[in-house]
Parts: C-alpha cells; sequence; structure tokens
C-alpha cells in the first residue's frame, strides 16, 4: 500500500479541474433552464454582521405577522448591536439576544403565540411529502419549509436548519426579544411550539462558526468576552438604495423546483446501487440564496 | 419599547448563573441516576488533528470491517497527515483525502461495498422508531445510529450528521481514501449506497468550522491553501499509553439510554404547549461524548 498521498497529485488538478467545469456546465445548463430567483423585498430582509461574516436572515410576516414586527422594530432601534449569542448548543440551537428569556428584567413587550396560521387555497404551496413522520404533509411556501394539517385546516414553519424562532419560557406568549437559529438536524419535537419568523438564507457557514457552549451547562457561554457577537443588525431597507446588495432566493413556486424536487424524489443516477425510499425529508431539500452587487 | 439592550444587564447574571447551576444540578442528578458512560477502544478511536480543533472519531468494523482496516492502516501509515478537506458544501458534507475519488491517480486499493450487514440477535440494539419515513425501523447499536428491515434480515448505518463515510465513483466497490463528514440535515437518501465506517464523537463544533466551497462548484474549493486542513491523524492506540487522553461515549445499551428516549418520546414538560408526536428522528437523538485525562 502506498503511503504517498501525493502520487496523485499530478494528475489531480486537470481532473478537479474538469470535474468542476464540467459541474458548472452542467449547473449552467439546468439553471438556465429550469431556476428562477426572486428578489427578496428589502422590508423583510435583515443583515446581520458578525466578526465571522455576513448572515442574511429573510423574514416571514404571513406566518408571525406581531413576531416580525416586533423583531423589525428593535432591529430598527439598534437593539442586537454589540449583543451576543449566549447560549450555544452544537447541533441544536445558536440563541442570541439580551438574555432576558432566562429571567432578566426586561421592558421590551411580550408577544404572543404565533405558532401556526390557517390554510389558505392562495398559498404558493409545493407540496413535499405526505405522510411525512412529523405532520400529515410537508411542502414549501415562498422558500419556507412547511407542516400542514389538512384535517384541521392548519399550516405552520417547521423546525429546519436554519430556521429563526423567538426563545421564550413556558408560557406560550412569552416571545420577547432572544431568538434562535436551529444549527443541527431539524429538531421537529418543537414545531407548533414556537414563533418562527425567518430563516438563514445567506451565510448558514457564518451561523456554524459561531461560538458553542458547554453542553452540560445547557450551552450557556459563561465568559461573556469568548461569545459571538452580533456588531450591526439592520434591515435591508434600511441602507441607502445605492449602496445595497440584492438577495435572491430560488423561487420554490416555479417549474424549476418542481423539478429539482421530482429528480430528488426518483433518483436515477447509476451512482445509486441501492435506489433510495420515494420519499422527501422537507428540511433536507436545498433552497438556495445568493448576494450580489 | 425600549432601545435599551442594558436595562436587564444588572440581574442577567445572577439569573444566567442560576440558571446553569440549576441546570448543572439537576444534570448531575439524573446523571448519576442514569447515565452510564462506556471507554472508546484504542485501536478503533482516531485523533484528526487541525488548526481548528481536535476531533475524535469512533471507528465501526462491525459494520464496514475491510473500509476500517483500510483506513486504520491509511492513518498509520501517516497517509492523511497534511491533507485537505478539498470538497465542503455547508449543510452536507465536509469531503477530505488524497482527491483520487474524483479521478486521480491512486495505487491505493479499492475496497468493496459495505452497504449492510445481517441481523445478529446478539446487538446491543435499541429500538427507536418504526415506521420510520426511511426505513421499516430505526434504533441505535452501541452509539451508532442504524436502520433495519426485518423482512430482509438487514441493518445499516444511517447518514446521520456526524457519520464518516467513504466517497466513491458510480461503481459501488470504490472506496478508497476519500472520506466524508456529514455535516447538515442526514442526507438519508444516501443510505445503503455508501461505505459509513465511523462517527464523530467530539468536536462536531470543529467540524463545523472547516472551509467551505463554493456550492454552485459542487463545494470544491480551488485555492488548496483555502481549505481546511488535517495536521496529524492517527489512532489513539498509537499514542503511548501514559500521554492518552481518554474519550467516552454514553453507553447506548443501558437504561439510562432507553430512559432519555422514552422522555423524548412523550414530552411531559409543562413548556409543549402543543404535545408533539409521539416520533423520534433516529438523527435527532443526542449521544453525548467526552475526553478526559
Amino acid at each position: 500500500m502506498s503511503l504517498n498521498p501525493h502520487t496523485a497529485s499530478a494528475t489531480r488538478y486537470v481532473f478537479w479541474t474538469l470535474a468542476v467545469l464540467c459541474g458548472l456546465i452542467s449547473i449552467g445548463l439546468r439553471a438556465a433552464e429550469v431556476t428562477i430567483w426572486r428578489e427578496l423585498n428589502p422590508v423583510n430582509t435583515v443583515f446581520v454582521e458578525m466578526p465571522e461574516g455576513l448572515v442574511v436572515i429573510e423574514l416571514n410576516p404571513a406566518f408571525a405577522p406581531e413576531t416580525v414586527k416586533q423583531f423589525k422594530q428593535l432591529a430598527e432601534d439598534r437593539f442586537y448591536d454589540g449583543l451576543s449569542f449566549y447560549r450555544v448548543i452544537d447541533g441544536f440551537v445558536a440563541q442570541g439576544g439580551d438574555g432576558s428569556d432566562l429571567g432578566g428584567l426586561s421592558n421590551i413587550p411580550l408577544v404572543d403565540a404565533e405558532f401556526e396560521i390557517d390554510w389558505n387555497e392562495e398559498f404558493n404551496y409545493i407540496h413535499v411529502q405526505s405522510p411525512d413522520m412529523f405532520a400529515p404533509e410537508t411542502g414549501i411556501i415562498d422558500g419556507f419549509a412547511v407542516a400542514r394539517d389538512p384535517s384541521r385546516g392548519k399550516v405552520w414553519l417547521t423546525h429546519c436548519p436554519g430556521i429563526v424562532a423567538m426563545a421564550r419560557n413556558d408560557s406560550p406568549d412569552s416571545s420577547r426579544t432572544d431568538f434562535y437559529i436551529v444549527i443541527g438536524q431539524a429538531p421537529r419535537y418543537l414545531d407548533r411550539n414556537m414563533n418562527i419568523f425567518g430563516r438563514v438564507v445567506y451565510g448558514m457557514d457564518v451561523v456554524q462558526r459561531i461560538k458553542r457552549g458547554p453542553t452540560l451547562g445547557n450551552g450557556i457561554i459563561q465568559d461573556e468576552t469568548e461569545s459571538s457577537r452580533i456588531s450591526k443588525m439592520q434591515l435591508l431597507s434600511e441602507i441607502p438604495e445605492e449602496d445595497r446588495l440584492k438577495v435572491y432566493v430560488v423561487d420554490t413556486s416555479k417549474k424549476g423546483f418542481k423539478k429539482l424536487l421530482e429528480d430528488r424524489l426518483n433518483r436515477k443516477q447509476k451512482f445509486f446501487h441501492n435506489k433510495p425510499p420515494k420519499v422527501l425529508d422537507v428540511c433536507q431539500v436545498p433552497i438556495a440564496g445568493r448576494i450580489t452587487k
């Protein structure tokens, strides 16, 4: 057995380059064929600047109007600037805010539960999976993974990685300033129990660099100087128009996205020696985002 | 609405400290009551040293004997020292090795498919969920999430976050040196298609800091100087006994772990305003690891 990892080095760059070029051409063709991008509305787009990098969140006022309203107000008030992610459990959540969720005094008002909403035939709803393990049905509405119970006529945002929701105490109506981003396998047991109000559309790699706390200490970082900190959080609409970056996400209401779902459901590549079961985990469907000048 | 994030600062530390203390006491009591730790066998424990930190992998020769044999030999040969994670897609996988998976020449032998094994009544098997969306049944054997098909008498390691598996080409028998770690929502459609041979038991936060590549370029990092690199990979058994750290994982065959599963299946806390459905995602069950001198 060769001990030399560099045996292949003379040829690997050629192969890599070819592989990447082919990949790009193929993706390019498919993109031209099928992918349509939707530009985010600046009033529902939040830029979170951190020393680790830029994180962009799309807010969802359709599902959590009061939570979004308060979060936007807090962002505009520069409330979050300088605050840290003080409770971070690897594989679970990164929680930031002023810590009032843990019992500190605060005069920021509480927000009532916004756990689910009435089904509406007007939604840009794309069906993903039925039955799902945690709900009768899952789908996607405007880039957000949702779960649905047709018998009750209800639909709710579901706890996929990258989702942004409010922390709370035992009372369902105790959301305030502290929010969390899901950074691990979807904790879907929290569905219909939290005010989910947004999702990270850009910079999840940055979120994954947020400093973790000790699992045995409930993820709480004791030494505040060690925690990852929000330098500045602002709405995209607050930035002068000429300085704004544009944010796009894949338009999940368009044919191209449906084709992507079908391809994932029916994997025809030779690679799959054992054909996967024809099911989709709504949290394992990538919905790309990008930013441009 | 208050604009001052520091209103609560006078009291928050007291509350945090109390919360953490109570958490620790409660966890301590529960730990004393129920959690039993299993020390890893040094011959199946791999220390991966990176500038980002230490990652510890437990190998699983019961499910992938030939893959483990070759990986151990490569580690002992210092094959991986200096190699990089050259293909890293956020939310999916971090892939490292010599890149021969992408077509470069290599004289390292290929390893045949080790996708599933025969069921054996002697396994330390803990049932988790039946039916699961991707398999008739899921469970845990010695800390590893597995899926099972009783009708075929087969069981296989399943693609949860932290799992370590071999990359391959279209041939099922083309595993070689390139391996990947799952860093996002479980890509379970890959189950029964890859040689899974280990899992990260310590340092997933470090794995999450591995430099990502561009999604549109299939995650391949073009500039090798930018990629995260393995400084040293060695078996714990290669380290002189007096210098070895000890690695422990929760013993999933013991009563304490069964209790944890039951508690997660039947969430009785007042917090859950809407009781979650009585199902468990086998990839969302935490199985703790720790290291000590």
